[in-house]
């Protein structure tokens, strides 16, 4: 199903927000009036209806429910301080990317636009890795915190019309994580690791499952490489060129998919 | 070739500039000192090298003349002030991407970021062009000036380990450009527009050189995807999944290549 997107026809400011695109406004159980299938949008959802769709009572926006259904919303009702709409669940949302994406931390600026971009492409499990090129002040970003992360998630879920919320697993001991969960994590999967040096490209269009293993700028280094391999992870390149964490992972699950 | 990127051991700091990791030096010929396969660095270079790289008399970094050679230089002097190399250039550049990307002119720092990411992926010719949903304002951002987008390419060269500089056109006027320019542009290569409601999928793995339109946040208004049509582009979906121009991008390049 295509869910076209209202933009008004006199309306150029679709980024002017300076902010992603929404094209799904996800709700949550808690935006119903109770026992109806009427929601009630304030915050940030109103701003951006308001200021970008500029939504008007009669309208039907694209409208989805964590974790369920999407479809339709029409505005019955609408002031400054809040909008109401009359919802229709129909439809499955996206398929997911059968892909864990296990991504060494990366500084929190593209820590934030990496979630929303692997979250729009449809992965559906990150776990946030140490390494040793890692910076240990990373650790402690504020974009860490559960409201934080969770926003970058919904972000990445709206732009792509998608409600399942993936999953992220914060694991800051490489070794103990390689050693001890990693296998059982990506048992019966495709298990690669993205490395400049490797002999083998990354393979094109995967069969099944896929767990991806995506090192820091700079690299994993090669105690990480062979724990990595231990685990039973293939190296394998993208190419002569090295890419920016932010370009690679696209362009390894694009090549994937 | 792979040419291995100096970073030292006791180093965690590859990305501690907060920008990207300058995978190679690019060098200019105003870098040589005359007559000399010798080359001084100051400034954003020798501060990158120095605290980095954290390069030390005798070490071998990776550098490449611009639109030239790629190869070796070795650190022969150095303080707080300027660093000296003996450079031996024997390698050619990776090879390019037959791809023009006509992508319609985003916000200031996605186009920063955009910029960087298709320079390191090797596209070698970016068209920046108007469309509807493109906001007025972002035509007077600085980010157009001359030198910085320079600056943006060199960096995408860098990452990527790349010397050939892309070349840039700023075209404001669709029509114009879409009507006169583009069918002499885009001769005899493969010309997609990315279109989520297109009907059929981008294509895997293009034969030959492709030119490659991509709108703004928004998409393009149906207006813009007629003219591109009658000037020989097929619209082309990604999926179901709407993604942001960021990861679009890289995403449908890794498709083709």
């Amino acid at each position: 199903m295509y869910c076209p997107l209202l933009v008004r026809a006199h309306s150029r400011q679709t980024g002017a927000s300076g902010a992603e695109l929404m094209n799904l406004i996800l709700l949550f159980k808690e935006d119903f009036v109770d026992g109806t299938s009427r929601v009630r949008l304030e915050g940030r959802r109103l701003k951006h209806v308001l200021e970008v769709h500029r939504a008007r009572v009669g309208d039907e926006l694209c409208v989805g429910l964590a974790d369920d259904l999407i479809g339709t919303g029409r505005v019955i009702l609408l002031d400054r301080g809040s909008l109401e709409m009359e919802v229709r669940l129909e439809q499955k949302p996206p398929d997911p990317l059968p892909a864990t994406l296990i991504l060494a931390l990366p500084r929190p600026k593209v820590l934030r636009r990496v979630l929303r971009s692997v979250t729009a492409m449809g992965v559906k499990r990150i776990v946030l890795l140490n390494a040793y090129r890692v910076e240990r002040s990373y650790w402690s970003s504020p974009v860490l915190g559960p409201g934080s992360l969770r926003q970058e998630l919904i972000t990445g879920l709206e732009q792509s019309r998608d409600t399942m919320m993936p999953e992220v697993l914060v694991q800051p001991l490489f070794k103990l994580f390689v050693e001890d969960e990693l296998p059982r994590l990506s048992k019966d999967t495709l298990t690669l690791v993205a490395h400049p040096g490797a002999s083998s490209p990354c393979p094109r269009g995967a069969q099944g499952p896929v767990t991806l293993a995506v090192g820091p700028e700079g690299g994993f280094i090669p105690y990480e490489i062979e724990k990595l391999e231990s685990a039973g992870f293939s190296p394998v390149h993208c190419g002569e060129r090295i890419l920016n964490v932010e370009a690679a992972v696209p362009a390894l699950l694009a090549r994937l998919w």
